[in-house]
């Protein structure tokens, strides 16, 4: 029997185990935003560390302020790559319960899939590579390359304690490529593997007009109004066909490849029935590109929230004193959210009218990423999905923002693999949330290949 | 004696007890916005009923759905015109009252004002025709025009009960002339008349685009932002110098006379000192007008409050399912506020960017109003200011809305003149309102002149 063969073979038989091994998981309510669950925070760090040490990784738990990190690591392989999965123990909260058709931290199996809070985010995914490394151990066989873990329980709640040890992990955490599991397919049917991320830049804008709210009556017509204000510096960012007007916004944009384009192209994507989906009776956007390449590799600007003034039942007649917006830029490699932040200012000095004063508050950012689509990881991740599946994987970006990937792409220069096995309809953040059976099996097969095709075979 | 020596003589002998008068309709809690004071408002509208009673005046109390309106009416005088006082006898609640220094409804004299709620607003205004009036009976003399008074209780709520009985009241009401006391001089020593007000159009703007919030990282870049759409839209509707953009918008505006220009040109009002009460570094509006021109006699558009979207603390990544807007169109003889939202409706059609739907919800609306302001009870109102206060009243306009005063004018086909006692500063709807002694004994002085120079004396 080949290794592929033996590993197939162990997989179909440990099946139920597998299955059994994911309900213990998912009973442990470990919800990180919930501070009275945090000695079930706790079950659940020591439950994934327990699984690494019976395989015999070398494993420890890092403490920090907030949940621990776990940290694990297979033996090295001389002259092949280190691979470093990261993932997260942590599940957003239940609520509202009396929506779930099963109790959230009692996973149950229905029309073939698994229902419970952190099935798909990211129980279910994250154990996927932790049972297929167990497999090669179990099988007696040796890792084609050294896989080191990285499970952190603060993932829901912004990754303020692997953001802050991040530094002094790096020596430990270096490694040639990252893998994780915490994100859908294309569609289902079709795996996806993500090489990309937007970035963030998110603010509120603050306008202030009068010292306190006048009687639109006796005052109209004298003042600069704060929300007609606001209105027109938001007007003023994005032009009607979606290009930003920040000086220098688009200096350092990596621009797309024509092979980007070109496979995006091919993939079937139906604006039709996107806009159908979401309830509108047209896309729009940036001209010259197309839906997907302006959301996955395009930056772009939005509105989240408006604010200020009288916001009650009827009518009231005043000018506000200020009116705010909170607001976003998405970015894409190159872009600095620190240098959008000092474009953003630089732009509102020259558009503000008189009469009012515009306060810019930093709320929070993160960089873009990029690897590359050709790379030889990619290339052995692409054969280790299709082999999973039994269907090729499409290569896509995701015009979402993580900043933490970033964050460690950046700290511990590697490449990153994103290999979601998750669907889009999942519910990762709401009730009911459910996890394919089939893609919890298919994803450890898949990743059972893949320490295999990441290996260096010159 | 001549009759205005008498006069004079009996409003100097008769000051203590005028005060002590409004000290007990002050005492009456008579708040119309608090359900709990149901009684208390019909203790206010005995109370002033028995003032008519007593001074042998015609007098009702005219029930409806709510407080009671007050009509009575001295004789009728042949070849006379009849003039209609109006005026009010509830208030505004009176809380915080922690900010009051002395109890809103406990009257108190301090450095010549009257502090108490109502005492501006519009008890002590009002009571000054009424004690006028008195003060012609008691002194044995015949009122040189017939003076009939309506005197509501639900002003401070929107003057439903009159609003919907003035059609089968107009008879009865029917005079030349409506004389209200319920507004500010121009300023502390210099009185004024009001010979118009502006209208307004109220409305309320939704702007729907997708189904549900989207997650801005997936989804910006794809589809029209309903914050900025929003944005859009307010920004196409005034041009930065201050132009109304809807379609028509300006046919019916009646343009401003050269004479009123020239005549509040002369008023010596401060551009710099009104900016910097307000706390703004500059004045805007439309070109071509002085600051006066444009609250008082010119239309505009005004932001009252944003409304929609994620409006918490920090930052949350969506892109609302919808973003509006309070917004108002101050309105000039001759606008009228259905045009306006007819003119609105089809402004937005035609500026509605793709992939949104835009709302328009109607709110209120009044016509402006304005009379001649050489007319012949101008000019008698003015005399009787000047003799009251030792000072020629200015003639202005008022930037603000009374719906009620526009639908008198129109449902009796007659002239008005609003002549404020009180003072900008006297805190009408805030804690501690005041209103300055002597200006309630100008302000009778000067109303007991009005009846003699309104007759006609060819």
């Amino acid at each position: 029997m080949s290794k592929f063969e033996q590993l197939d073979a162990y997989l179909v038989e440990h099946q139920h185990a597998h299955l059994e091994l994911l309900f213990e998981l998912l009973r442990i309510p470990s919800v990180s935003a919930d501070s009275s669950k945090k000695s079930e925070m706790g079950r659940a760090a020591a439950w994934v560390a327990d699984q690494f040490r019976s395989a015999g990784l070398k494993t420890e738990l890092i403490p920090g302020d907030g949940p621990a990190l776990i940290y694990a690591e297979t033996e090295p392989v001389e002259g092949q790559p280190v691979v470093l999965v990261y993932g997260h123990y942590d599940v957003q909260p239940a609520d509202p319960l009396e929506l779930w058709d099963t109790p959230p931290f009692e996973p149950a199996l229905r029309d073939g899939n698994i229902y419970a809070r952190g099935s798909t985010d990211d129980k279910g995914q994250m154990l996927t590579h932790v049972l297929s490394v167990l497999a090669w151990k179990n099988c007696g066989m040796k890792l084609p390359v050294q896989v080191k873990f990285l499970i952190e329980g603060q993932e829901e709640q912004g990754s303020e304690v692997l953001e802050a040890k991040l530094p002094e992990l790096a020596k430990k955490l270096a490694c040639d490529v990252i893998v994780i599991s915490d994100s859908s397919q294309y569609a289902k049917g079709q795996p996806a593997i993500t090489y990309g991320l937007r970035g963030i830049a998110y603010f509120e804008l603050r306008v202030h007009g009068p010292k306190m709210d006048l009687h639109s009556g006796s005052f109209g017509g004298a003042v600069t109004n704060p929300g007609l204000a606001l209105a027109r510096i938001l007007t003023e960012i994005k032009t009607p066909d979606g290009r930003i007007q920040l000086p220098g916004f688009y200096d350092n944009v990596v621009e797309l490849e024509a092979s980007e384009r070109a496979m995006w192209d091919s993939m079937g994507f139906s604006d039709t029935k996107f806009a159908e989906a979401l309830g509108v009776d047209a896309l729009t956007g940036e001209t010259g590109y197309s839906t997907l390449e302006r959301r996955w590799a395009r930056p772009t600007f939005d509105v989240h929230g408006l604010l200020g003034g009288y916001q009650g039942e009827g009518g009231k007649t005043v000018i506000p004193s200020w009116n705010g917006a909170k607001i976003s830029f998405r970015l894409v490699p190159n872009q600095d959210p620190a240098t959008v932040g000092r474009q953003l200012r630089e732009f509102i000095a020259s558009h503000t009218p008189p009469g009012v004063r515009v306060e810019v508050i930093d709320l929070h950012g993160g960089r873009g990423v990029v690897v590359d689509p050709n790379s030889k990881f990619m290339k052995g991740a692409v054969r280790a999905v299709e082999e999973g599946f039994g269907v090729q994987p499409v290569l896509i970006r995701e015009g979402g923002s993580i900043p933490i990937v970033a964050q460690m792409v950046d700290a511990l220069d590697c490449d990153v693999l994103l290999i979601g096995w998750g669907l889009d309809d999942d519910g990762a953040h709401s009730p009911n949330e459910k996890f394919c059976l089939n893609d919890f099996y298919r994803g450890i097969r898949s990743s059972s290949r893949l320490w295999e095709h990441l290996a260096d075979r010159r």
